[in-house]
């Protein structure tokens, strides 16, 4: 597929309709955007520009589909998968300028809002109305845009589900420029097929969505974090399915090891409050009241102590708790603080089988002759694995790196696992979804993104070719 | 689009696949499969056939799509708009005989089934285990694979949302035999586009699904009923939105009228345990203990008091409970006991619309001289309206219904509504999802049916042409 390169008159028309502060071009655009938060994938597109509204980028898109220019969807750039860089140069259509909340409904418990707004906004908003955006990826600075196009999930996926469960509607414009809306405040819909469903996660490939109504929930009254140190990793994670089991339903369910903790300590200069174990389980549990949640945290403690546990430590203030999750969620950049370079691999299992998938880690990190460390969502079976480089050769690195993520994703597949639990296919996975997919369902992608975008000027390279 | 006419040999092909004794011809195939539930489309397939496995599925499409013959799948036929209904003739291919659940999964919570089984038959077998499959549509003796194939809703999509939202993988067949799994045991995925979310909804027009891993949750311990008589309808149903904003989270909220509760009443020969009233809100609140919704409900029957509820009166007990949802569940059957034919709206609006829809249902009923009764979901905006046709003569009822349906579903459209909240399209509702989804819905429904089934021979003349 080839592109149009750029030409003063493309440049001319998309200042036409966005204002020339809007529009960056060439070399005045800011090395950022070059790339997104990790890999070593490096292109900058021709031109960037920071449309206003829906219009502007309906505009432009009719325009880049008439024209045959690459258009790239940008929200804050916080991916790891290269879903946000321009691979094929031309447009960088930046989202950050629609980040305003438009309403909120009380009575339907919705909030509308553009694609912008920050997931941290999104939470500190609603939460001074008592309400609750259960979805709740590490990285706070992501826009709900992103959030949107990768499916994120977060930690409270093991009670709340995803951000799929909290989109009642999208008003996207499609690759010709098309507005349209998919879905509505309603409950429930069985008018044709989902159409809104084949956006939320399809990396902007699809369509570049412009306004979202989220679903809220009543914000639970109550919280408790448990820590509970195990004497090693296994013993922690293989308690995971009997709290589950237990018909406990904990919001959150992560797993962490010494090593990465340390990594954090260093980080952030401030020390996690307990040293006496070489692996943890972190557990938070909400509700109306603290009776609600006090039988399920009684359990499960029973429960871990029973399998070895060697403590168990029960954080209800509001500082501890940010003590604690402050740690977790500094683990990506306190790792990455610590090598030269890393890639991650974010495959997600059946919850049974983490303990199997970490275990594989630890013979790949031996038989590959590279650092690996993890850590993740225990409770859903997502997990995060981050290579790292540390003093090997560029080339060592790729080398070694090509060959562990083809083993841990095939482990992936083999246990009934998906290639990305919630940071998406973007540029740099797509051959493992290639690998792992199938003809079949590769073929009714590849079709499926040929009806939405015919001329594959939207995001192109990304997720399916 | 025309199908081939089957002929013996096309007979013997079957026969040989399934067995002489699961193929049912012309003549000697029953007439209640030639409609569904609903309505007064009549059509009979040229041959009903139960296929034993997805194996003989797959043998039968792949043989279908080669020779052009029509194929409509069909669970237990309890729709409500024709999806069910062979209009083009050719094969029937009934699930009823892959009626068998295959796996209780406790570690990960999922329920693996066969799409024949019954929700009726999951709800009593994952309640053995002290689990919960939360979709509760009124005909419990639906099949899953029906229940799949229109994203069923229910009485608990307040609290828990929709059949949707329990589906974690399905394997299908598609159109060209090809068999594919969707999705996984996972919690999270974000690996390229949701297939799987494409198949739930669509009316068994993609694939047929013919295993579905449900996602199950811890039973909830206590549930306690509150039905509020009220002096009117209007006051019942303006009531909800308080009810939502005060961040209460019931799990159902329904609405009823007197006139409803007498049919049901007499269709049951049995008592409604209240008659003060001419409407009345039925809710209900579950949790893990009493403490846990007590202050939830405490709060809410001061709400409705507070509106001019004339009672709250609370059934704590299985047996009273029974007696209120028994009559609930009739309503259907007892509307259409009461009249000579009937047909159906299955609107679904903003749940804070839902008064003004219920009065403009009054408007129609005076202006289009013909009877109309509903009841519904009001927590979650989808009702259900029932025209009645009572001694109308046939051109008179079908005259008044067209042009009552148009104005019905213009009103849903206006108010931010759908076609269709959990029955589906179908045939029946085709024209209305063309008259509001738009252009450009239209055409990316169309080359999505396009992509999953170019020779147009699944299930041809529903949801899309």
């Amino acid at each position: 597929m080839s592109y149009k390169t750029l030409t003063r008159q493309d440049i001319d028309f998309v200042t036409s309709v966005c204002g020339p502060e809007n529009v960056i071009c060439d070399d005045a655009i800011h090395e950022d955007f070059s790339h997104d938060e990790l890999g070593d994938l490096h292109r900058f597109p021709e031109l960037l520009v920071y449309p206003a509204d829906t219009r502007q980028i309906s505009n432009i898109m009719k325009y880049a589909n008439d024209n045959l220019i690459a258009v790239t969807p940008r929200g804050q750039g916080t991916g790891l998968v290269g879903g946000a860089v321009a691979v094929h140069g031309g447009i960088m259509i930046s989202t950050a300028r629609m980040n305003k909340i438009i309403e909120l409904d009380h009575e339907n418990l919705t909030l509308t809002v553009e694609p912008g707004v920050l997931l941290m906004e999104i939470a500190a908003y609603v939460e001074s109305f008592d309400l609750f955006y259960p979805p709740d990826p590490g990285e706070k600075s992501a826009s709900i845009g992103g959030n949107i196009s990768t499916n994120a999930g977060g930690m409270r996926a093991v009670k709340y589900g995803v951000t799929r469960d909290y989109i009642r509607a999208l008003e996207v414009v499609l690759p010709d420029g098309e507005v349209a809306w998919f879905g509505g405040k309603t409950v429930k819909n069985s008018s044709g097929y989902s159409l809104k469903d084949l956006i939320v996660g399809s990396e902007g490939t699809l369509g570049i969505v412009t306004r979202a109504i989220l679903r809220l929930l009543p914000k639970p009254a109550k919280a408790i974090s448990l820590l509970v140190p195990f004497p090693d990793l296994e013993k922690a994670i293989e308690t995971v399915p009997l709290i589950i089991m237990a018909k406990a339903t904990p919001t959150a369910i992560e797993y962490m090891e010494r090593a990465v903790i340390e990594n954090s300590e260093d980080f952030l200069g401030k020390k996690f409050p307990d040293s006496s174990a070489d692996a943890y389980l972190l557990l938070t549990f909400d509700g109306q009241t603290r009776e609600d949640i006090e039988k399920d945290y009684e359990k499960i403690a029973h429960i871990c102590l029973q399998q070895g546990a060697l403590d168990v430590l029960i954080s209800d203030t509001q500082e501890r708790q940010e003590m604690i999750w402050s740690a977790r969620g500094a683990f990506l950049e306190a790792i990455k603080a610590s090598t030269t370079e890393m890639d991650e691999c974010d495959v997600v299992v059946p919850r049974n089988r983490v303990a199997e998938f970490v275990r594989f880690t630890r013979t790949i990190e031996a038989e590959e002759s590279l650092r690996i460390r993890s850590f993740g969502h225990a409770g859903d079976g997502n997990l995060h694995v981050y290579l790292l480089r540390d003093d090997l050769s560029r080339e060592v690195f790729r080398e070694r790196l090509q060959r562990s993520f083809e083993r841990l994703y095939n482990k992936a597949a083999e246990l009934g696992g998906q290639v990305s639990g919630e940071h998406g296919i973007g540029f740099a996975k797509r051959p493992f979804l290639e690998a792992i997919a199938g003809k079949t369902q590769l073929n009714l992608m590849r079709q499926i993104k040929r009806a939405f975008d015919p001329n594959n000027i939207l995001n192109p390279g990304k997720v399916i070719v």
